[in-house]
């Protein structure tokens, strides 16, 4: 019998996991639950959101695809009293706090929910983890792209006379080497990413103003070393229309004799919302089967045992990937 | 209070375990138990494997360091009558097979039993499961090395004349890359690895001879492209008396889209045998707490929650790691 999944949000993230649920054959989507007047979108599975508590004892699981900022420190926990529940909370200061909330209404009406799948918090998290516990002497290093910062880009688009913005973060590459030797270098922010922004302003823009505005934005830009390139809206439109993203974790330990080991893990995603929505999909798999075993409350990734997010039965598992 | 761990075996595993114990603050080495004369061993956890029964309920997880090919299939089922254990059995096709007997003596004795830890497998199939489930569909492939091949330098040593030999596995790099392009290739053994060796032998011996008898060896070196560099025992002892290993897992899926996506896991190992004896320590503590919990059986490494490989707490992990 299929994991009945519903998703919550039709963005970027919603779009993907409607197209990563195809992917996975045990999977059936049974209702996209969205804010929009329904009769813009052309898609049968389309529900408003005010219905959704009529979805009880239908859906296994919601894939909740807001954004961190505002929607999801709302939404989970609304959602979480009904229906279990997967999201990819990416606020990281604030994980304890929503962690608590959901798992408090998680163990009262009796939901078991995961917060903050996805690649960073969640995959990265995964390596931290593993890295620094098989080698407890080292240090670990995280880079992020080359991928476009959402953030960034719209922290451009807010300055006056600029039309449209892509900002790329960049790792910079002889940083990366250093981390790799073994060295153990300290680095700097603006020794770690170069940030690269592509900006379309208006024909009476003062370019020099703007790009100086750029690269002294303070918490954006200031710390460092940027470059702005100004193009045209058909340029952006025709070489800027991906969100590619990705980015590397390293740690590099020493055994007790002074041994280098280094273990490194890297991702090249030619779409981010796609990638991410893939895992909260595989974390909605694991969620449906620990709740199925009585669990409630709240998970992270590092407590679902690896073999819950693979459709496979534990012994093929451990024929086909040991 | 510690976690209080023996070790079962004093070769490059053990002294490895020993090593990697001393560098987590919440574990004991209670005893190392060996089948050596212990008058030649200066150290004093030391004890003969026949009073390993003198133990019970003094230690908490064995780490078992034997060899795959002899020691584990008997240690293994053995040992688990009375402690709990984690072992790095290798031999993957008989992996279904150890674990089967080794779960149900856990399970008869209630002791906890997780086997097949270290990186391949053990780390190598934790990224395949990661990988496979975030991007079902897309290829997954494995490269070994740059790093030493313990059996096929013991191999080569058997031929006539040879004296000593150490053989090194490196990586093609083009075709590493050709699989990072996401073409999903398909790659012989060949096109995937190379061969290198280097032989001292006796001032008699046939150089031409051994080299095609290298070369030619069936199911060692037959479909690869070997190099063979004869040098002297000195040369050997001075460069080549390290056990670097390491390698590397790919998945190259798409989304439904078409869109690439990458995820790449890469080991560089100064010392083999001391980083999979670290694997094998900090799955030990996860033996411990799950033990803790009342389960018994066997377990993989898919089976265990990430949360338990770290000395820290959950609130910790989701602070510092998420």
């Amino acid at each position: 019998m299929s994991i009945k999944i519903g998703i919550v949000g039709y963005g970027n993230l919603g779009k993907g996991a409607e197209l990563a649920i195809e992917q996975n054959e045990d999977m059936e989507l049974v209702a996209i639950f969205t804010r929009r007047d329904l009769y813009t979108l052309n898609n049968s599975k389309m529900v408003n959101i005010s219905e959704i508590e009529r979805y009880k004892g239908k859906i296994d699981v919601m894939i909740l695809c807001g954004g961190s900022a505002t929607d999801l420190p709302k939404q989970t926990p609304k959602i979480a009293k009904t229906f279990n529940t997967v999201d990819s909370f990416d606020n990281h200061v604030n994980i304890p706090q929503h962690f608590e909330k959901v798992d408090k209404i998680g163990k009262e009406f009796e939901t078991l929910n995961l917060v903050s799948a996805g690649w960073d918090p969640g995959l990265f998290s995964i390596y931290k983890i593993l890295s620094e516990s098989i080698l407890p002497v080292g240090n670990t290093y995280s880079f992020w792209g080359e991928g476009v910062s959402q953030g960034h880009s719209d922290a451009i688009r807010r300055i006056e006379d600029v039309i449209d913005a892509k900002q790329y973060t960049i790792p910079i590459e002889s940083a990366l080497n250093k981390v790799r030797s073994g060295k153990n270098p300290v680095l700097t922010t603006r020794e770690k990413h170069l940030r690269k922004c592509y900006v379309v302003v208006e024909d009476k823009a003062d370019k020099v103003a703007i790009e100086l505005e750029i690269k002294n934005m303070p918490n954006y830009f200031d710390e460092y070393d940027t470059e702005v390139n100004f193009i045209s809206q058909k340029e952006l439109d025709e070489n800027h229309a991906g969100m590619p993203h990705g980015g590397y974790v390293l740690r590099t330990g020493e055994s007790k004799t002074g041994t280098k080991q280094r273990m490194e893990f890297v991702l090249e995603l030619g779409s981010n919302p796609e990638f991410t929505s893939s895992v909260l999909v595989a974390y909605a798999r694991a969620v449906k089967r620990i709740s199925d075993n009585g669990q409630t409350g709240c998970l992270t990734v590092f407590d679902v045992p690896l073999a819950m997010l693979s459709p496979k039965s534990n012994a093929t598992l451990r024929k086909e990937l040991l």
